[in-house]
Formats: C-alpha cells, structure tokens, sequence
C-alpha cells in the first residue's frame, strides 16, 4: 500500500468498533483496530456464560478471525492509555513492551464501559460486576462453587446463607441473571444434590428504582415482575444496597445474608473524554456532534456506549444497536471523506426496538407503540440475539446449545476452574475437630 | 438408609474414581465421592482444549451431573489431606471450612498424577504442563498470545522468539500438542495476520529419549516421527532441556531461543503414598496387591496412575484403561464383599491397545500384534476417544466440532482470556520512544 493511503485506527472491537472497521472495507486505507482483547464479545449474552448456559467460547470470537478477509485492516491485541490529539496519535502499550505511539489521520474511538459502583468501590470485592469473560467466569465459578459449598456442609444452619443469591440491579442484566438462576436451581441442578434442595434457594433482585426493566414501558415492567415472581424470585424494589460485605447485604434497614452478591447495578464509561479531554456528560460520556465527532476536531469520532449524544431531546441509550450503528455510520463518513465523496446526513438512530429475557420462553418486547410479553417475543428475541452473532459457527452453536438445554434442562459448560490458584480451600481455623458423621448421608 | 449400611468413600473423580463408583451403583452403601474439582476431566483430549480445537465444557462434565441417579451416591467438592488408616477416616477440607475427618468403612484412593519437572522445579515457571483445565487455558492463552504479540511487534528481529515454540517431552502428549500447534499455524490461523506470516512458525520437540512415543513399537515411533517432520515440526532425540528460562532452552550446549515452552515430559503420582505411609515404587507409586489392596489393609484400595503394580512382570502403563478397569474391578469387589458374596478372580489388566494421534485423519494404533498408522487408526481413535467421553452431548458436540474443524480448519475456542488480572500488558522499560511507522501495515 502507498504511503500516502490515510491511517485510520479504531480503538474497541466492540459492536461499535467492529462495525466501524466492517464499514471501512473497501477503503482506500490503512485501518488499524486495537482492542485488549483477542475477541469480539456478544455482550447481551454474557449472562448466559455467568449462569452456565453457554461456554464462553459461544459468545467470544477472535476479531482477527472476523475480518480475516478484510485485507486493508490489522489487528492488534494492545492497550491503549491516552491520545494525542495535536501530535495525531494514541498511545498504546501490549505485552512487554513499552508504551509507543500510533499515528492517525483518522480515530474512532468506541471503548465502551465498565461497570460502576456508584462510587462505593469497596463493594467490588463482595459482588462481582459482569463485563468481560473473566468476570462470567468469575461469576459463574461463585454461583456453583455456592451449591457446592452446601452440600459438603454438615451443619444445615449454614445452608441458609450459601443458598441466598443476591442481584443489586433490576435492569437487563439482573432480570435475566435473576431468571437463569432461578431455572438453574429448578431444573438443571435439580435430582444432583443428597444433602440440600437446590429447589429451596432464594433469589432475591434488588432495585432503587420503583420498577424492574427501567427503560421499558410500565406494562412491560410489570409482566417481566410477575414473570420473575412466578420463576420464584423474590423482587424488591424502592430501595438499593445500604451496604455490601462479606456476610451480605443491608436493604432499608434489614441484612439479607448471603455469600454470593452480583453487581448488576450500574457502568460507568471508558476514560476516553480524559484521553480527549474535551466535554463529557455528568456520566462522563464524551459528548458528540450529530456526524458523531468531537468539537473542533472532524477527525476523532466516538461511537457507542462511551458517547454520549441527545436525539429529539433525549441521550441514546447504552445498547448494542446504538454502537452497531454509530460505528456503521463513523466508517461511512471517514471512506466518503477519504474518497471526495459528499458527507451523509446527520445521524440518526433508528430504534428497532429493546428486548430482555425472563426465563426460558419468556421475553418482553418494546419497539415502538408494540409493546409484548410472552412466547412471541421470546421468539423474536431468539432470532434477533442468533442473527446478531458474530459468525455462522456460533449461530449453530448456541441454536443447538438452546434447543439443547430447553429440551433436557442441561447446560453447556458448569465447569469451576480455578484459573488463579488463590480461590482454593483456606481452612479456617476452628476449635478443634469437629465431628462429621453429617458428612455422609443419613 | 440405615445407620449400618458400609461407608465407601472414593478420592478422585477421573477416570479410576469414576469407574468403583458406577460399579457400586446398586450396593447397599453410602458412597462418598470426594474430588477437589467439580468435573471429570476427559485428560486424553486435554491438548485439544490447550491448541483450541476444544473448549473447556467439552471435555468436562460435573461429577454430579455424570451421578445424578445414582443416588446411593454423594459428591463432595473438597481436597483431602490425609488418611488415618487406624482411626479409618480422611481428612477432607473444603472451602472456607476447617479439615474434618471422613470415617470410612471401605477406602478407593484414585488419586491420579500430577506433571513432574525431574527436580527440576525452576522450570515450571517458564515451561508450564498440562494435567488440569487451568493449565490448558493457561497454555492455550501463551500460544495465541506469542501470535498477537509478534503481530503488535514492529521490529521483525523479534518475531523469531515468539514465533518459535518448543515441547519437552515426545511422549503422546508432546507428540499430540506439536501435530496440533503445526496445523493450528498452516490452517487455522491463515490469512489472519498482516505482519507475520503464522507459517513460518517454528515447532521443537524435545526428548531425551531416542525415539518419539517410547511407549510404542520402534516402526510406529517411527511412522509418528515422519508424519511429525512432514507436517513441519522439528524433532530432536537423545538430548533432553539442560536449563529452561525465560529466554528458551538449552540443549546440548545449543540454544534455542524461544518465549514459548511447554512441559510435556513427565509425571509424579498424588501423595496417596505418604498419605498411607506404606511401601511405593521408585516413583513413588503405591504398591498394590493382585486384588488392588494395599497390603494388611483389605479395607484400602489404590487404583489407577497412582498406583503401581506389575502384571507378567512388566509394571503396569499409567493410562485410562487400567484406571478404569481397576476402579470397576476395586467397586466390584467391594459390592461382593459387603453382600457376602465370592470374591472375584484376581484383578487382571486386558490391553485393548494404544493409540496416538498425529495430526488430522492420522493416528498409530498398537494392539497385540496389530501395528497400523494412518488414517485407519484415525478412524479408531476416533471412535474410541467419542465413546468414552462422559455424556452423550459430550459426544455429539465433540464430534460436530471435529467434522467443523476438519471442514473449515475453525477452532472450538481461541480465546485469550486473562483471568487473573496479573498477565496483563506490563510494559517493559525501554530507552525513549520508539518511532512506530512499522506498526501500520506498509
């Protein structure tokens, strides 16, 4: 390739990222996409991997696989720390090597979030957030490794806090977390177990706010409620977690214990407004102009859940459909501006509609006045999460693993693997040896 | 169950443990099962997992899943400790939880091995083994991690050592993981990277030894060796590694340089030994008798890698067959005994053969007389390794996953997942900033 071909790089192989490469691939260009990465995650079916369903390797594909073909673009596996907007470059950092500096003539950054504790972060150590799939596999280590630690407990009044799950955030994620674990214990794990009654656990979702699915209508938000109630789980809204430790968590007043809290609260966005340094939101969200770049600069674009842009009044939400299209639209731009090409018209998300899972053949569906619950949008849910997979692999492979686990209510991976070394048996320290007759079964 | 039912409990859930326990199915007894991971591992296609054909969940079934009817049985996440043979009980912690004695009446020890490095502990850190799925997604994370890294790298002098991978040890596990790592680098990862040809990969495999698969005939050795050398890798005999360290290998007074080393050479039995404190073989094995027993302890069985036993005077292999036909034959043999019935013949091992594969669509296979390679022994290997997975949706997604990748040269899993937060990017110090023209495609 000539020299003189512009250097575009894409920091994130998210859904925003990718689509912005995806749509630069008949560009006379240079594309560079840097992610921390080796793999694209299916974010909306992560919890899938924290309750057991799906292998992580179901949800997460090489991006260098993905754009295998795609011969104008490299990926690299690198973490990038800052941006140099006078100089044109961004700062990135991968294994050994010290920190060197990439050149652009066009950015698009689209990193995404994290999750937030609301500024308690000494909540982390206690309940474990889920982005990535460490944190699924963290999280479903812990979820299993609860069931476990039961059964071999021979004192049956310990069963109570091993046996209490707790989900602080009634969004999305907690809804469908609370509903796969509520199927975990009543179906698959059921006839497993000689010294507890998976059957007997309580789940219990946590909200602030006065309803479950926030940014649903309320008709919606109350099908998906009874939904979770029917599964068996124990919904309480109005009021979030006082405090968070090893022993539970307080609510209003009153401790619910529990050895396995899940953070499903809140996120905060990637540090890419402090790389800029430009404005933010009060969530921090870079704030964008309406051809997605930033103030004073028509060449850096940020795209996805770490923008932050208002349409008819309102910010766009943090979902995958706003990223895939912002990113679309980002690479449209550059490759139009790169070829002489006259600039599209603004942006403009076209919102085909929101959807969340409550339990096996049960979703709730809002896309503009249609607002469903049921098998119908369970359906519709399914088709659009398999549509949505980065490959045709994958489609098969969780098409199967579903039909799978709907038929015989096994799933596809409850492995724990201790992957660190730390997390394994520490005895406590007791007074002296206790007797274990309990320990085999009566 | 009454109170004077026999306790039998059985230590490890692989291959030997698995066995006495399904023997002991309809036995009037309590049956402990006692292992410190969830899973029964299938260890024969662990390389698969660390080369990424497979994903962990392939290759691992909960225990008690495996054992959900069975349920005179119970299992038990937890490590043992200890067994006081007088006082007839092990010692058994779990999570969090102090060590409790565990009475038995009947004892099955299935311990199995763990990698040994000679005495050579130092090496551990720079040349990880395989015998866990820890350690194969731990290998698997430094093999595709040498590839990114030598993609991220601008200076073409240093794609040598990442591109250069050795094993040591041509044993079936070295010969399997360097036929996997050759095809993994001329199929599936073509096409993917712009900076490094992935082909030019260099693949060392080390023994000391004279021969590859010592446990073989010569002219299988030797057909494995010349598969081996056609599909690209290198083969050194009759030297082993001198000295393992971050920078590669010595051998012979001969460096290799290389930030990719594997142990694949050798193994030490459990401490089920000390644990008895009676007699071992040199390496450590516990020598049983022609029932399984140990000697003045009828109560006590040993059986599998861990054990050590000789029959027409040659010591018994440390393969899975002996595992499972001495963990059937110690289950039986308990079942007779507490129903008052006939002692059975004196344990007898039938060998069905040995297989090896190296590569795809080729295999040896020794049975008796039978020495055959190619892609016959393909097919038998095949059919064999399917047939002894746990579960039957194991086997078909085992299988669906082979013809996948034979067809279109994908991989189950290649996934980089850093779950321990400590593997991360640790830029190295370097003199002032590097110019990084080269790390755009030219």
């Amino acid at each position: 390739m000539a020299e003189s071909v512009p250097r575009i790089v894409i920091v994130g192989g998210g859904f925003g990222g990718l689509a912005a490469a995806k749509a630069l691939k008949n560009a006379p260009a240079q594309i560079l996409l840097i992610d921390r990465t080796n793999h694209h995650l299916f974010q909306p079916l992560l919890y899938q991997v924290a309750t057991s369903v799906l292998t992580p390797g179901q949800i997460g594909s090489p991006i260098r696989n993905i754009l295998r073909e795609q011969q104008n673009t490299t990926v690299i596996l690198g973490e990038v720390s800052g941006v140099d907007k006078d100089k044109q470059c961004v700062v990135v950092s991968s294994a050994d090597r010290a920190a060197v500096p990439v050149p652009y003539d066009f950015l698009v950054l689209a990193t995404g979030v994290t999750h937030s504790y609301f500024g308690h972060d000494e909540f982390k150590r206690f309940a474990p957030g889920l982005k990535n799939l460490a944190d699924a596999v963290a999280i479903r280590n812990r979820i299993l490794q609860a069931f476990e630690q039961a059964e071999a407990e021979e004192d049956p009044s310990r069963h109570r806090d091993l046996l209490t799950f707790v989900l602080v955030g009634a969004g999305p994620t907690g809804v469908e977390m609370a509903s796969a674990i509520a199927v975990l214990v009543r179906n698959t794990l059921k006839s497993e177990f000689r010294r507890i009654n998976p059957e007997s656990a309580r789940i219990v979702l946590l909200d602030m706010a006065p309803r479950v699915l926030g940014s649903f209508s309320e008709d919606l938000s109350e099908a998906a409620k009874k939904r979770l109630e029917k599964l068996g789980v124990e919904v309480r809204l109005g009021h979030g977690a006082d405090q968070i430790d090893a022993g539970g968590v307080m609510v209003a007043g009153e401790r619910i214990s529990s050895k396995t809290v899940i953070w499903t609260a809140g996120v905060a966005p990637s540090p890419a407004g402090k790389w800029l340094n430009v404005n933010t939101d009060r969530a921090g969200r870079v704030r964008i102009q309406q051809d997605l770049s930033v103030p004073e600069h028509p060449e850096i674009f940020v795209v996805g859940d770490t923008a932050s842009l208002d349409q008819d009044g309102k910010p766009l939400p943090g979902v995958a459909q706003v990223a895939i299209q912002q990113g679309r639209y980002a690479g449209k731009l550059i490759h139009r501006r790169i070829t002489g090409k006259t600039i599209p018209v603004p942006f403009r998300y076209f919102d085909k509609g929101n959807m969340a899972v409550v339990g096996p053949g049960f979703a709730v569906l809002q896309s503009g006045k249609i607002h469903i619950s049921g098998i119908l949008a369970w359906f519709a849910w399914a088709a659009v999460h398999l549509q949505f997979l980065a490959t045709s692999s994958l489609r098969i492979s969780v098409f199967l693993q579903w039909v799978w686990t709907y038929l015989t209510g096994q799933r596809g991976s409850r492995l724990i693997v201790n992957h660190c070394g730390a997390e394994r048996a520490k005895p406590a320290v007791e007074e002296g040896p206790r007797t274990s007759e309990m320990l085999l079964p009566q």
